[in-house]
């Protein structure tokens, strides 16, 4: 069975965009060699990808440019490699390389994809996505960096998810710049 | 000047009460014995405790019975014999020990107070308290024990403050039960 996990910055109030959708805060003061280093090495991985449309789109118009070969070679690398899927209810295709449109139910979709062989599967940004496959209780792993900045309003990667479930806690880990990796495994 | 720091155990996606207003999910899983002995630590400090009318009625209605003496001794007493500061524009009177009502705004009181001689002061809980005095920069320390829950929807103590202010992360820890402690320094 596919795992799935799902990796955002969040702020210390637990939002991963601020109130007008923005993320650029996420990278404040981020050019820790520390942090680029375990970006990398996540980005590196072989995990097939899986957005949002809000998120397909931001990722899609800054990957596949040159600025980010030249910015991060590698972490481009792996994000134009990667198979990807993305949920859209709007969108008529997808072009960026290696993308496969879905037109599903979320939770359904990725029931289906589990089962089929293929690499695990990471969720980046996406919350609507996110919080909608944790309340099917299909996400495996949750990977939070925790960006010590207070957004006091923004969206929540868990909005509305039910029955107030329990994580365990694999791992974590503190960088110089002040953010902290934590991971989480699903307990049932 | 008297320090003003916050204590909150937090879920995973930022909430220090859950939307019923409630907080008990923070202690389920919590009898880890390091974990009890840091609280007990904490709670043993001499600073003064300060509250919002909710945390304040929560609070005064079990720390002072016999069963708190019982299940927590040495939290009980620290609690019991902290001087206590308590906003509420509704209360006529507080009745436990070494309590004080205040009718005034929140941030110019504890404006006013931080310049008094006394101890550091910390809250507890109080998030409305919480978002006006970081909202005015008086609050010098964020301590957040996070807890491996989900809780999908809840109150923020952090609510509506403005200004993306950063923080500088001073320490960490992990516990065996999965909490995770952060403690953050206000940079301006």
């Amino acid at each position: 069975m596919r795992k799935v996990s799902v990796f955002n910055s969040v702020s210390m109030d637990g939002y991963y965009t601020d109130a007008n959708n923005d993320m650029r805060w996420a990278h404040e003061g981020g050019d820790d060699p520390e942090v680029m280093e375990f970006t990398k090495g996540n980005a590196q991985g072989t995990n097939a990808l899986v957005f949002g449309r809000v998120t397909y789109e931001m990722m899609a118009a800054f990957w596949p440019t040159p600025e980010a070969a030249k910015q991060m070679p590698d972490v481009a690398k792996g994000m134009n490699d990667a198979p990807k899927y993305v949920f859209s209810r709007t969108l008529d295709k997808v072009t960026w390389s290696n993308s496969t449109l879905l037109k599903e139910d979320p939770a359904e979709a990725i029931t289906r994809i589990k089962r089929m062989p293929g690499p695990d599967m990471t969720l980046l940004g996406s919350g609507t996505i996110v919080s909608q496959l944790a309340e099917a209780k299909l996400i495996d792993e949750v990977l939070l960096m925790v960006v010590p900045v207070v957004l006091g309003s923004g969206k929540s990667q868990f909005a509305n998810v039910t029955g107030k479930p329990w994580w365990k806690m694999s791992r974590s880990k503190t960088f110089k710049n002040g953010r902290v990796f934590v991971a989480y495994g699903r307990i049932s």
